[in-house]
């Protein structure tokens, strides 16, 4: 393991993240909050710490796939042990272990709250939180890679261990290029929606609030109603970014470069638009007994599942007390979540259209054994390595999700509860159904449930097999070994000079 | 196609149905029962149907695996229809639907009833509910082997379709041999726990239809109450009956053989005994707090584990009042199932250890890149092809699970109620919980439904594909010109003649 890039690497997010913290210390200049001290302590330290750590720069960049996965699952840690610092030294939030599920809830734009009233909290804090969602919804590392030169491989051994989907494709031919066209985008659509939110007479703090929010596909809002309180108007420009931003990147990358025609003819996004009409449709007969009018029915219904298949988690309604089918619905489109490539999370459309061709191939080849034809996707034959990993992708899912059940099911929570918290967590979400839904929130769970769940929200960002690695000890192994090895090089250089 | 062999087979299967339905005729005669005439009607008409399909013998009897399976789903169907016209005409059920939705649940040995009170029913008629268990848990196509010669691949093909699990090794080298054995260990099996409850003084009538029930792990009782009322050594029997019918029969087979060592070295019984016993301890937890007696609740965590993991169906307690633990476990019975190659359903335990060793591979791949190893069970590599159709069969399943669901959900029971009707019945169980609990029943589903519920059965007893080609219109449109072919060529043969 190349430890002295790890190493590097670990020093240069803590400095992004106390420049970061920065943020919410402006936010506190002009709100005149004391808590803002608090997070320029926060920010001072992290940012001390990882120049200590970035000190010396690594010789070279190469590192092994599985290295970068490690890493990333071990920088999205820190970076949320640091994060919830702040919450937990202000007292807003009293005890750390619930600081760090809104941290960790935050960075992974899960939205899932212990706190029954954000009102409660300070400007800063509620900016910081929604922050936390805009810089989780992209990638920290991913931002790395926009600013730091790496050689080759290396680059996409990072970016493939942090994006979400079966297959992270290059946009240009340099990894370090799409990595800033990525984030260029992401900002574009983020000003673009704070803009129209302001136009919409939000108040300024709320639309920045709410633009983080949606860009991640978060879910943490600035009032205990989510988005109720606020205008049609505002409800219908969040809908539409909340979509906007469920969908892949590489199409609105087709679209800057005038590939129209391209953008458009992407199964993923087609698939993820149908997907969204169709629910839109069904959720509408049962939404419309409840406002009885059909705009009013369309907008809730709209943004109901927009929040809910994008994975952000913003409400309108309690849709706790919808139909069966209409739940059940939801639920499934927790499941299946946005786009690969988009901010979203969920087990991706692009993987369910491969485990349906996955299913179909299967019924074709019992009926003619002998012609066997490879799947495609956007009319490219997908590689059988992305298939398999699919399938297997899918599996870990079920496994991991049944063991977070089976884990918080000792805290005697009704089945609906247990299992849609399990669901909105490892999904990134954030409400679920009954004591979880969109009016209730996640304080009722014990420390040692809050641990499970904090682990599927990462989990899910991460995609499974990054978090896995942390809990495999022959990498820790391997890290601390490789560390050794380096400090005695260094040692002996020394003796040398 | 080869249309002929689909019709004499046809024809052969319902002059064994004919043959079958003596039973309950006998026992109607024994209890002077008048519903005897109408199960005698039914028998004479089955029969004679059967003999007019299979007058004429086949030239060859060469068809393809797909053809096997299509055959073996339309045979399930007409099985059911003509072993559902008793209950009907009797009209000790008086909707068609109904009847046939428990006939369904017999022969797929899922045991869902539609009855609130079974002890209602005449003799006859209970006599055939658990009959139909008897029959389907080895299936008919099976027996059907063992008494008609084909010539060799067919054999396989058949049996393929028929026999759960994601690989059926013939035992010895003809699969006519294979059968037979099949069915001596399944008559020897029956004939052992039928003689124990007789010793533990069970009525000889309980006493077979509880046979019947367990071997086919069905779940048919004759009273209300299912085991609740029965003597301990009798609940005693009956779990370990239940579990022994839920073991791979290959390793009886081994035993009979005498290599006892390669019987015991199997993994996926290993697997299955370890996890009844890890399932009974944790319960034991919950039961202990209600019963009070360690010995009592040992005898009904035990019965409660073996009855859902082998997807009996059985019940001694209503565990639908124990803890959100206890009921998340027994869910994952459900789906887990008993071992492949037994008499039980659900996914089976071989599948989930080739699940299991699939995800650790995947985790090794990303340490290793570079070293591929097979997977094995038995220290035996599994074929490649076994994996991806074992990843296969699972996505489809959660498919058609979900497909189900929300099909059903438009009767508005609540989630739970819900998820478990369909979880029961797919997985070939019978209670679920909530409503559908071991004290509640099916009758409360509409029509549409039951239906959906009667296919999930079915879906479920024939692992999904044979049954999904039913609804596929190119098989019968298949089947329709050969048997037009069929009888062109027979009128020309005539004419010439």
């Amino acid at each position: 393991m190349n430890s002295k890039v790890i190493r590097y690497v670990f020093g240069k997010v803590l400095i992004i993240e106390g420049a970061l913290l920065l943020l919410p210390v402006l936010t506190a200049i002009i709100y005149h909050e004391s808590e803002g001290f608090i997070y320029l302590a926060v920010a001072l330290s992290s940012a001390l710490m990882g120049l200590l750590f970035s000190l010396k720069k690594p010789d070279d960049y190469v590192f092994y796939f599985k290295d970068g996965c490690f890493m990333t699952a071990l920088c999205w840690v820190v970076l949320s042990l640091i994060g919830a610092l702040p919450f937990y030294f202000t007292g807003e939030i009293p005890f750390f272990i619930d600081a760090l599920f809104e941290t960790i809830s935050g960075f992974t734009t899960t939205g899932a709250s212990i706190l029954p009233h954000v009102e409660a909290l300070s400007h800063c804090s509620l900016l910081w939180r929604s922050f936390t969602h805009w810089i989780g919804g992209m990638g920290v590392l991913v931002f790395l890679l926009a600013i730091i030169p790496m050689n080759g491989g290396s680059h996409m051994n990072l970016m493939r261990a942090e994006s979400p989907g079966p297959s992270v494709g290059k946009l240009v031919p340099k990894a370090h290029e799409t990595a800033k066209i990525l984030y260029l985008i992401y900002i574009g659509l983020t000003v673009g929606e704070f803009l129209l939110l302001i136009i919409g007479r939000m108040p300024i703090f709320d639309a920045t609030c709410i633009s983080f929010g949606t860009a991640g596909t978060g879910g943490f809002g600035v009032r205990s109603d989510s988005l109720l309180s606020y205008s049609p108007y505002i409800q219908w420009v969040v809908t539409i970014f909340m979509i906007l931003f469920g969908v892949n990147f590489n199409a609105y990358f087709f679209i800057i470069f005038g590939k129209f025609k391209k953008a458009l003819s992407m199964e993923e996004v087609k698939t993820y638009i149908a997907i969204i009409i169709g629910a839109v449709a069904i959720l509408m007969i049962d939404v419309l007994h409840i406002c009885g009018n059909f705009f009013t029915a369309l907008r809730h219904s709209s943004f109901t599942v927009a929040s809910i298949m994008t994975t952000t988690g913003y409400a309108t309604l309690d849709f706790n007390t919808w139909s069966v089918t209409s739940r059940f619905i939801l639920v499934c489109l927790m499941f299946m979540g946005a786009c690969a490539g988009s901010t979203g999370g969920g087990i991706k459309v692009s993987r369910f259209i491969i485990l349906l061709k996955t299913v179909k191939k299967e019924l074709l080849y019992y009926l003619h054994p002998k012609s066997i034809k490879k799947i495609k996707i956007d009319d490219h034959p997908v590689e059988h390595e992305v298939v398999r990993s699919t399938d297997v992708y899918f599996i870990t899912f079920v496994i991991i999700f049944s063991a977070s059940l089976f884990l918080i099911s000792f805290d005697g929570k009704d089945l609906v509860t247990s299992f849609t918290a399990v669901a909105a967590t490892i999904n990134n979400i954030g409400p679920g159904l009954e004591m979880v839904g969109p009016t209730g929130n996640y304080m009722l769970f014990s420390p040692f449930s809050k641990i499970i769940l904090m682990i599927d929200m990462l989990a899910g960002r991460l995609e499974l097999f990054p978090l896995l690695l942390l809990f495999y000890p022959l990498m820790w192994k391997d890290l601390f070994f490789s560390t050794l090895r380096e400090n005695r090089k260094q040692k002996k250089n020394t003796r040398i000079q």
